[in-house]
């Protein structure tokens, strides 16, 4: 496969409620499995603030250089609710209420509640394609190759899955776990590299964990090439299981 | 306070394992709330891949914009750990074994287990502060206005506490959080900006959150300035007080 074939992503979460440290984010581990499963390759992550400026370089800097840009957060009635707003500008094009948009929240608003903050939701830049909320109805969007939804988990998820169909997918990539158990990175990462050197079509990771039990080493091989993967994996199978023969780690 | 008292930061999280979806990172919150201990303002996080020239042109970015970068990840012994060099690359210094932190490997390791996988972890950039690591002993770094550290939590956590000696701390902002129950965030949108316009040094933020038991909002506010804080928390108190006392939500 050609690198050119590969399609590729970023997340850009708008949120100062994560860089506060309030919430946890996580939004961006979810839409990065998801995608894993779409066969996209998540490439960048990028969390700005409530802030216009900081959104609109932020975007324009992540969607010139990926396939596609997932945002999150800031689409409410609220006025630190500014998304919209800031993607219309990302993009140079005017933004106003959508007509489709507020039928979807007069599915659940009634007209007379649908009160100046309530439209807000329905403020769409222009030329954008509404993407439909199953939860709350206020409809998230995709203009070009970015796709703006909720920050409430459930709701980014309902979008989330909205928003796949209208996606270019790719190869999904294939996934060797090797457990390492309590062997020591600094005993097999001399092997690894030579392994990972002789299969470059394969990434090679090795993540420690520790905890009160000790350490626990996970070594990860990914690649779109599954003959190659198995080929790699075989290597670390035989390596770990020659380091367990060979008595304590060290 | 003048705008230039503010001590800023921005986290860059350099892993694979975070775009891929494996691991859900949890350093990032870790670092938001211990930096707000500190008065300091976390203003942005970005996640990289393992790859040399994307931490460097993240760190470049990160790193003459805000005052302090912490990052997170890739400095152990296997090849996929790349940070030290590429941290060197960006401030343009050379790299190699730094005594101080062979010392520090010693204290764990014996000198007969050292081998060239673990002496990696000894390579640190040329005018560099060691950052003691009191779990596994393998150093993170302080250059210039950049933190390096682990990417395994507890670790991370331990060379925190040890490199927060060495940062510039700023004024703790207050928050102060109101519970807006269930009244739906369109009811209160419009009073809650007059009232952040009213206090341009509060920020006003409204984060919605849904699940099977219904919606449930609250307010948060927050500011260096406490009286002026005090003043618009109570504002949006009898806000709530009086659309709770004015029936069923809409």
């Amino acid at each position: 496969m050609e690198r050119e074939d590969i399609v590729t992503a970023a997340v850009l979460v708008i949120g100062d409620e994560i860089l506060s440290g309030r919430t946890q984010d996580l939004n961006t581990n979810y839409i990065a499995k998801y995608l894993g499963e779409l066969g996209i390759d998540l490439r960048e992550v990028r969390v700005v603030p409530d802030i216009e400026e900081e959104i609109v370089a932020a975007l324009n800097a992540l969607r010139f250089r990926y396939g596609y840009v997932f945002t999150t957060g800031g689409i409410g009635p609220t006025h630190d609710d500014i998304t919209a707003d800031a993607v219309a500008k990302a993009f140079g094009v005017p933004i106003g209420e959508d007509e489709r948009a507020i039928a979807m929240l007069l599915e659940r608003i009634a007209l007379q509640d649908l009160n100046p903050a309530r439209r807000r939701m329905a403020r769409i830049p222009q030329g954008a394609d509404l993407i439909e909320n199953a939860i709350s109805k206020a409809p998230g969007f995709m203009i070009g190759n970015v796709i703006v939804m909720a920050g409430v988990p459930i709701i980014m998820q309902a979008m989330l899955d909205a928003a796949a169909g209208r996606i270019v997918k790719g190869v999904k990539v294939q996934v060797a776990t090797v457990d390492a158990h309590n062997i020591p990175e600094g005993r097999y990462a001399a092997d690894l590299e030579r392994i990972a050197k002789e299969h470059e079509r394969v990434t090679v990771g090795s993540y420690p964990s520790f905890s009160s039990a000790g350490v626990r080493n996970q070594i990860v091989l990914r690649s779109r090439d599954s003959a190659e993967l198995e080929a790699a994996a075989q290597k670390v199978r035989a390596l770990i299981t020659h380091l367990s023969a060979n008595g304590t780690p060290i």
